[in-house]
């Protein structure tokens, strides 16, 4: 199961909607004969792959899989069958899928036709490594990481708004990976404004993941770098309020629009799900990111500390108003991971 | 050497004005026969403890010693002339001793009545251990930590004020013996107002650390925990601009005063050198510990970081106004240590 779970990391970054599944085969006498992963949205579940490469040797053999196998037509043909077909004796699995088209109905499949199955291995691994995918299914909107860089004294920018570049270049290379397993990068129109910035991974990632600015008025510059849709996709995220001459701006530029209901981070999130993403990256400003805080669209925080000072009251700072009544309300985040970055500090820390 | 330097350890936080040494005697066969430190200024020095422990034993053996034996008549006889009574052939020592009243001499005395001399072995630990009294004698000023306690986004209090706690009971343990580290710890008058602090390492040591407050008008609260002198000595420097009315209010609580001529850092880090501090500890609000950064009295930061965030523009941070014309001339601070503390961090930085 470990180097099942090692084959699924393979496909991060390219598998949503779906999650990260990875898959070995090992022969009636438990050599190992066959593995494969899901690489990218609508090609081959890691199952079919692995039991491709063994062939015959399947026969009465185990198959180790990091998720239950599914027992629905979706672009591809129920694995259950094929699993089956190949005349494997045992599944061990990690978790049941989640999906409502399968929720326990590939093992039921599986035990029905004469397969001993064990559930359950590994699950912890398991549901770490999925838990965007775990997350959307769950709440119906995208597992959002809030990503930001300040100096050790707490600021993102100095008082005369300079913030180019606080981290550096082992930093600047860690977000530009970090990007190449997200679906979506999202800022607000105060940063295109101010910044211009890619957002891309710099090539890390075939697809680049797609960029997105929530703007609720569309404020935004005539010319940014993100209007040229070349190197990646973009979409501008806005209220029903933004006036139609902005609008016709971007649809002119042949840059992707949604108008929202509502303009807000819980919205733009349940979209983004809607639209496949399992996981995006919140690269934004203050105000933009204590809202998706406040709304809960923030499962993970990446914060980069620069062994720097800034000072200055006027200075910018990671966060804007998050209206806690006091410091009891302040909740501790989970820790889970501290390195360094070049003399930099990244610390990850979960919601708990 | 190494063993030389665990014992000059023993005497942290109770040497100054003087610096920690530690030795070790080896008799001529090269079997440890003494050891000894220098416990507190007055008392008697690392060398002559080892000697006395190893008695006769000396004769013909090696004294390893973590600073030159000094050549001068201070509370304590030079020690030099002990070693050459105690018959030792070789003397090992780390470094010289940068007081120019000794500066080479104990060993050129050493030498001259024909004992071996080795010196500068792990002079770099050496002078590590000792850098708050090095740099003491280089520049006639206290050398300064400044430390303080911060949310995840760089906050050091909510809005409304509150500040206590964002830290967890490891990390205030931790600042309680770093107290029992150093000289005196200073607040500004600020602090004294809305915290009403204690400022003592909770009898860590039994000599409690001076508690100083850095006031320029003497405006302070009538009471307040620091008048009370019985736990600890409390010291407030004030400007020429104090008014007699608030002086003689702190006369008659006997709370001892010191009059600068400039109420500003530097000032009070000279006035703390003469009084003999080697290393005094900022625990200020963000002006102060601005002012002091400005006027290069903070040699090391201890910076602590609890996983929570705090939010608010109108938060408290940790530094006020570093007037830094660009992002270029914020500096790097060299890093030193980075340990957990319960759930919280403590990242430890010094200026290179």
């Amino acid at each position: 199961m470990r180097r099942a779970l090692q084959l699924a990391e393979l496909g991060r970054g390219r598998t949503s909607p779906n999650p990260m599944v990875g898959a070995v085969v090992l022969d009636a006498t438990a050599q190992l004969v066959g593995e494969g992963y899901h690489a990218r949205a609508g090609e081959a579940h890691a199952e079919v792959g692995a039991l491709a490469m063994a062939g015959e040797r399947a026969r009465g053999g185990t198959l180790v899989v990091t998720l239950e196998p599914c027992c629905h037509h979706g672009r591809t043909p129920p694995c259950s069958e094929a699993v089956i077909a190949a005349g494997v004796s045992r599944v061990v699995v990690a978790m049941a899928d989640p999906n409502p088209q399968v929720a326990g109905g590939g093992l039921a499949r599986l035990r029905a036709a004469g397969v001993e199955v064990l559930a359950g291995v590994a699950e912890t691994e398991a549901r770490s490594l999925n838990a965007p995918f775990l997350h959307r299914l769950a709440t119906g909107r995208a597992h959002g990481i809030l990503k930001w860089a300040m100096s050790l004294d707490g600021r993102t920018a100095l008082p005369n708004g300079d913030s180019q570049w606080i981290s550096g270049p082992p930093a600047r290379d860690w977000v530009h990976r970090l990007r190449a397993q997200v679906d979506a990068v999202i800022v607000g129109g105060g940063t295109v404004r101010s910044d211009d910035p890619l957002l891309t991974s710099r090539g890390r990632r075939h697809t680049e993941p797609m960029r997105v600015v929530l703007s609720r008025q569309l404020v935004l510059p005539p010319k940014a770098r993100l209007w040229d849709t070349t190197p990646a996709q973009t979409l501008v995220a806005h209220g029903p309020e933004a006036p139609a001459a902005a609008r016709h701006h971007l649809d002119a530029l042949g840059v992707e629009r949604l108008c929202l209901t509502r303009c807000e981070p819980l919205a733009l999130m349940e979209a983004l799900a809607q639209r496949g993403c399992n996981q995006v990256l919140w690269e934004c400003g203050p105000e933009l990111a204590a809202a998706a805080l406040r709304q809960q669209c923030v499962q993970r925080i990446a914060a980069v500390i620069a062994p720097k000072l800034l000072g200055g009251t006027a200075a910018r700072t990671a966060l804007g108003a998050l209206e806690l009544p006091s410091l009891a309300a302040a909740h501790p985040w989970h820790d889970v991971a501290l390195q360094r970055l070049g003399s930099d500090l990244l610390w990850i820390l979960d919601q708990r």
